[in-house]
């Protein structure tokens, strides 16, 4: 951390930050310019408030050198976390997994059919969402507890992992057997939401939010790290932008990034990033070539009778499509 | 609502759209151009899930007419709303509050000791954070429940009305005695606690998302009015742009069109928008001149002792200062 | 286009907008509901002003539903444009091209070995700035007409086609023997420039502007084929967002939905979006993945010594084993 | 500036990079930490290519102290610019001018009309656009030379200082007798058309950019005055953001950082920034409050008849009222 010090600083007050600097264990060097001394920190300063510097009186600004985040930064944990999803299932370090279904758990036979469908096709992990978050408190909210006794249900029938979203963290008992708990992207910042996630040992699949960095989301999977559970998926899912051709901006430079950041897997969700079924495959294929380590598709046996999001699903012939595309393009990318 | 279907669509798709329209009650006109059918929904569609139609083959696009939101929409309900946030204080329609307090609440000595300066400097309101939310794990959290109890200390000391923010559903027995509960940014669309919040009696300041459209501020204002609670503050507090100078760029214009939009208060948070003490006085002044109902200002007796955003908090001797020339420009706007 | 009257519009000057629209040839479709009165208009809308329409004391709203640009239309010119750019090469309808070269021209050691390199790599057309857009006065502003010279001596020593940007309308007569003339992402509304180009016969590679949206891209491209012009290559290279780790937004989705709006060519430039080396080849294999028409990459033989965007320079080695794998990725999605 | 180095830098690389800043007479300080070795450069940087340093193998991210510009900046010139824009009028340090008058030049009476009416009203400078830069090739594009000329009439008839658009450096003869020759905001960049300005000794009113940051604003600024010419007034005339109810969202906050971080004049322009007349006067009186130098408003006389903007036009009226209000806030924020 570089600590650039106004002109002609109070000496009283640079004595101040000197000790109290030095108290955190932290050691400094001085560079003296011809308009500014610069102050640099040596040792973690992790928990160095960058705020409470910045305000002092003698203080110009503050630049951080390291990053804030530790247990999700790659460069102490050189090489690639591979989670265990469960049923065999493996995500990251070269273990690629699709993840499909339908945006909301609607019947017993709509979640099963696609299910089986979905395997038929390649996917390896199931989705379904229970809890729907919606703009409108008139939309359908979904069919909540008991969605989540449908997907377990089709998880039995297919031995498929399984993959939800929470919304809250007084939900947290019904997803007991749930095997990935998702975090959606208005939740990204719920702060006593990821703690709490910290402190089981389930699988997070972590969306990044709409308007959040990818430091931010890093910070975000270091609070479930900090609080104890390691398994932590980082999904880039579009982000918000004056662009109005589509729901969201997809962030593909963000698959190399994080990797370069972060040893997590990167997971893409292009489905709700477009809003537009047409766009899914190419976006898809694009995430697979840039390196992805997974995706989440959203897939329907009748899109066009979905309760929620019906616009961005895919039927079930055009995902098998899909997969036998991503499939090849995963082949070419390896050469 | 309006329905554009695309070049010669197939009549029995046709006709099932045009009965489930009827369904729900809606009437249909329809014209006929050159290149496009097009139909337009009489009725309430509040209701009708745009996306759905957007889905169907025959459809090319769906235009709103109607703003989907009702119980917060001006058009249904003309005069503006006035809120008793208690201890006789009422916020909107011409009732002007200056909300100020700490960032954080951090002891006795110091949320008393600035609440009597801030309520003798005018302020009407008092803030002061127990729940913190921050983007890293390893920084202060706030005092929490503690928290609490030394605010309501403070109230009762001063007999002014409190706001605090809350975190999570789960905290809301702690803030029966509080009276106003505050919703921060990034749980805009946390629609639990929304929901949770419309089940109470207390009014509640909603703040707009980093990211979030004004159309989706009043969508979440509806989840908590649906819910039984139509007493809900609007605040402004800043949005994330590209822009790299501030934390974030506030949206004054958001001021008047809310209040064309809506009949509900508008507050600004000058201090989180820009995140530098000394850019909130103009801000301010600038909030009060484009008609705000009330600002909610950070006010620390030692600012750079301060737990947390220590740089945008104004010293109480600024914060007299800026209440004299608040009160000059309120003034000047009403003759 | 749809107009949307206030309730009880005053009928004399709802009858003097009728008669102002059907002196434009349109016509009038009514449709009444409970708390609207909307008009359909019929006809080619093209050159309706959108914004004298919505300024009416009886108008609320009005909404667009064609698109206003008609040259650079699918709808209207359902084939993909193939565009001859010199040397027998040809882009667009599934003729793809590598372009590839320095960011800058700097001597004719520099960019003669650069075209030889990136010829045997597999590049088929040779870029080199000559004038530079630079945001600092104090940073190289490029060679200029020396640099136009330096580059067609190069091409007629590698007999490949080259690009290279316009920056004012003044240096036109300098281009008369370049096969194609950029305009940078700042003059995409440069509007006098993109008429002036609309009167010369080459092709134009028009990039996208850093907070334009499509709609506004393919106007400019209609500029230039409104003024007789109808060799427009399009090019996505990355648009501004809050993003902080990379210099700008690569926008993907951009490049299915470009061909869906438009029958033009579709080029990516990684090497701007990203500034950064190590990001160029995922994101190139990505914009591939999903189908773009062609790609332009900034290859130098030193890059730390390169005069301009020394930081997202390939090296040659680095760009051949791209240019291999873009072609393996090429034959994948076309299985 | 300060670099930061990898880990275990190649001593001969870092002795190369060691010569070469000593060569541009700067300084160099090291500070070494646990991970990281730090070089803080001293002396003048602002010619120094931030991204010629970032590319070098050895370094891991290089931080700027000092701003990039110097002419604009407040630091070397800590008192307000003053300009005279001609017929007496002075803008900056204290004196603050009201620009108005029509989007677009329409005819003699028009001009001619509004130019007696804003004066009456208490306006001080004549704004009107005879090159008119649109989105679409076939809306309106102006009067161009002719209505310079009858810009230049009004201006007689009225003695007021005028102010139009430049669209390309081609037309600089035309505005011989122009008082203020405006940049427009997608001009901001237009680099060869700023430095042509910066030989003139005209007063030039430089517009942000909808997606430039206020160091790109600066550095535009710079490119002018650099090249000889120090009349520039600075305007914010609203960001492209993902906000969708307002045309642009008018980032106010840019005025008290501008006069902090230069000694410019800063005007605002709520028109084109919000596109809607009825929000103009909160966002007026806004701009006031918060310290702006001057106003850019247009003014219609019959606004619903205008040829180009005409939603966001001020009737002479209307304007009037804003002009006695404006006055009121300038009151009350200077006591």
């Amino acid at each position: 951390m570089i600590v650039i010090l106004k002109e002609n600083p109070d000496p009283q007050q640079l004595e101040n930050l000197t000790r109290w600097l030095k108290s955190m264990n932290l050691g400094i060097h001085v560079s003296e310019g011809a308009h500014e001394k610069i102050l640099g920190l040596i040792g973690d300063t992790t928990r160095v408030d960058i705020d409470l510097i910045r305000a002092l009186d003698i203080v110009a600004d503050v630049k951080r050198i390291q990053e804030p985040y530790k247990s999700a930064n790659r460069k102490f944990h050189p090489l690639d976390t591979v989670i265990d999803v469960g049923h065999g299932v493996q995500i990251g370090g070269g273990h690629f997994q699709m993840i499909a279904g339908p945006c909301s758990i609607e019947s017993p036979e709509q979640i099963c059919g696609i299910a089986e469908a979905v395997k038929a096709a390649g996917a390896t992990i199931l989705r379904g969402g229970a809890f729907k978050p919606r703009t409108s408190p008139y939309a359908f909210q979904g069919m909540r507890a008991d969605g989540i006794k449908l997907l377990l249900e089709a998880s039995r029938a297919t031995q498929m992992p399984v993959i939800t979203e929470i919304m809250d963290l007084s939900q947290l008992d019904l997803f007991a057997e749930v095997d990935i708990i998702q975090v959606g992207a208005r939740n990204m910042q719920n702060f006593d939401l990821l703690k709490a996630l910290g402190q089981t040992d389930k699988p997070v699949l972590l969306k990044r939010g709409l308007a959040n960095t990818l430091k931010e989301l890093l910070m975000s999977a270091e609070y479930i790290m900090a609080s104890g559970n390691e398994k932590v998926i980082l999904c880039e899912r579009g982000i918000r932008t004056y662009s109005d051709y589509l729901r969201n901006t997809l962030d593909l430079s963000a698959v190399p990034m994080l990797h370069e950041l972060s040893h997590l897997p990167v997971v893409v969700d292009p489905s709700h990033a477009t809003g537009m079924a047409r766009i899914v495959p190419p976006m898809t294929l694009a995430a697979v070539a840039c390196g992805c380590d997974g995706l989440e598709i959203e897939v329907h046996n009748e899109p066009t009778r979905a309760l929620s999001d019906s616009a961005q699903q895919l039927r079930p012939a055009e995902f098998a499509d899909l997969m036998r595309r991503v499939n090849t393009v995963r082949e070419a990318i390896s050469c």
